[in-house]
């Protein structure tokens, strides 16, 4: 039977308080304090061999399964794959998901204090990269008493934190599972994100990086959004979802911004994201995404070389109808580990919601990844 | 040998002057006086069958051809194709091309003043549609002594103009040249547009469509130009233009707005953009080409039942990585001809420019082109 973890409490860690443990970021900037939100759900076993670590996407935070208040509320962002008897089953397994460094969900960010100056950070927050979000993540496994992860999974950005994991510390990891990502961005990507970051530090709420206290940015992040969640949809999935279908019945209105359902539905998802998401992590967290480069930062140039340095079980998953990470980068990644030989599967899963896909074709996704987790399980390395 | 039409100028021309001659709109409205910008080029013989109506796209002008200033200046949109010797070549045909009604470039739109309050229309510039935009060619063609078109010919907002004439006027025209365009946007192309008017409406400065005299909402406007500018290119041409090439020689910069050399192309198109056009104008012509509907508006619902009216040859052009009117869309204009018998050419060009090819890949388009105009002619009906 499938369940739910129920009601969880989402919990906190600070790391690098004192100078001497500040963190060494990507751009060489020693950064700390850094205070962690996460949450975890099932049991470390014994032997400490049946813990995975889920990355979240753009938007995503530490609340991945159950409930914050009452059952019934609205669910973590991945309920769908964690819980009892689901593919990601924390009846078997304990489940670990941080929000990301540069995030506004409890991780620090440039919403959060800086102690120098006791006001936020803003746009003085230090650039962060993927590669600084996994390092962060690794603080944490290392407070939890983790010393090798069964598994890292993550879906879009979560992939790429995946894949950075297999790299940067490939034996603490048994295996990574890198679901619609890339191991870099297009240049197509990078602009929808630039466009999305123009409209951010265009609107004269913006102030520099500092509206905290004042009135935020508020259309430009909405802008923004609006922007990503065309590229999360597929052409098809938009047809099925909202055809050419007018809000009303006149077919000549005169309503610019809502006229068709389509511009409705984006409105109304710009206009929520603002209430959730501060605008300065959209920024921090879109250039990460956009430095993201395997091949640059570990194969110079080359992402076969680069894939050398995997010891790692690895499962790809791409979706046939996404258009902002598409089918062929999951493929270059895998080509490259298979051109090293290295331990990987890949799926290509037929869907026409797009990029969306990730966290919507759950059923077969679900059985692809509990197969590949049972598995790796059974083939753990036992002290 | 190809050559230049020369130094050109815009005339100016002016209808519905009276009540009595205002034009009904396609929204019911009544409407005068309009006044529109055109251009032509070569001389019309005796028998005014050699006339070419040229239509424009989103950001186009009347300035098709030659130069405005001296020979060397920055030539009109379309020098490439029409000109003595070139794919409408201006030694046999007289070209006609004109600023379409809500624009802004001579030809009335939400920038003129209504003479009735002597202030800019401004937001209450009445809706208009692709129907309307042929509408107002009509009355320059009629003014010109022109019975009977040779061609219709326009790519992209344009092409769907030269759709539009096959099916409103159907005896009016002997041919029509649709190219990079489609009988409806899909959801995902009105939702490009829908963020870009969002953009402009939630600028502060906007002011309800209120602004001229006053700051234009130029950051709205630049953002939906950015917006566009990523749908006119493929993914394959951004990765041969920029790649993922920085513009510093940094790794990790700070600048959220243009480190990647994408982001500066894109910014300085949306800058460039704000100084020639309108951001009125920019609302209404999106909506008139989300509005442009040929199944609903001629077939009750059916694109091969709309097809029935159309009299002229037509020829229809895709390019293959064209992604903002994909080349499925023109092939449901070609199957809805074929199965109604109508006389129709179809090329699917080769090319990696995506919606922009056709304003790049000249060559081929250039030979398709005029082979059909030359026959075209060669069959004309003589009076």
């Amino acid at each position: 039977m499938k369940g739910s973890v129920g009601i969880v409490e989402t919990k906190y860690v600070t790391f690098a308080n004192n100078e001497k443990d500040f963190i060494k970021l990507d751009s060489g900037k020693e950064f700390g304090p850094i205070t962690v939100a996460y949450e975890t759900y099932g049991n470390l076993n014994s032997e400490k061999s049946n813990a995975i670590l889920v990355c979240h996407a753009l938007s995503g935070n530490a609340h991945a399964a159950g409930f914050h208040k009452s059952i019934g509320h609205k669910p973590g962002w991945w309920d769908d794959a964690i819980g009892p008897g689901k593919a990601i089953d924390t009846d078997k397994y304990f489940v670990i998901c941080s929000n990301v460094i540069g995030g506004c969900a409890g991780t620090t960010g440039p919403s959060s204090i800086n102690p120098e100056t006791g006001k936020p950070y803003g746009a003085t927050f230090p650039v962060i990269t993927i590669g600084d979000m996994v390092k962060v993540q690794k603080l944490l496994i290392d407070y939890l008493g983790i010393d090798k992860l069964l598994t890292v999974i993550g879906g879009s950005m979560g992939g790429m934190q995946a894949l950075e994991w297999a790299l940067r510390y490939p034996d603490k990891l048994q295996s990574s599972i890198v679901i619609a990502a890339t191991s870099r961005l297009s240049p197509q990507s990078i602009a929808f994100n630039a466009v999305g970051r123009n409209a951010i530090i265009r609107d004269e709420n913006w102030n520099g990086g500092d509206y905290y206290g004042k009135v935020p940015p508020s259309v430009g992040l909405s802008i923004a959004r609006m922007i990503g969640h065309i590229t999360y949809l597929s052409d098809e999935s938009m047809h099925k979802k909202f055809g050419r279908r007018l809000q009303t019945r006149n077919e000549f209105g005169f309503d610019f911004s809502k006229e068709f359902q389509v511009e409705s539905y984006l409105e109304y998802q710009g206009n929520k994201f603002v209430e959730i998401f501060d605008a300065n992590s959209y920024l921090y967290v879109t250039k990460a995404m956009d430095y993201f480069d395997v091949a640059t930062s570990y194969g110079k140039g080359s992402l076969e070389e680069a894939m050398k340095l995997i010891k790692s079980r690895m499962l790809v998953v791409s979706f046939t109808s996404d258009w902002l990470f598409p089918p062929y980068q999951s493929q270059e990644i895998v080509q490259a580990l298979l051109k090293q030989k290295k331990d990987v599967t890949y799926y290509n899963i037929e869907s026409s919601y797009g990029h969306d896909a990730f966290l919507l074709e759950i059923e077969l996704e679900e059985k692809i990844i509990s197969s590949f987790i049972d598995a790796t399980y059974e083939r753990r390395e036992r002290k």
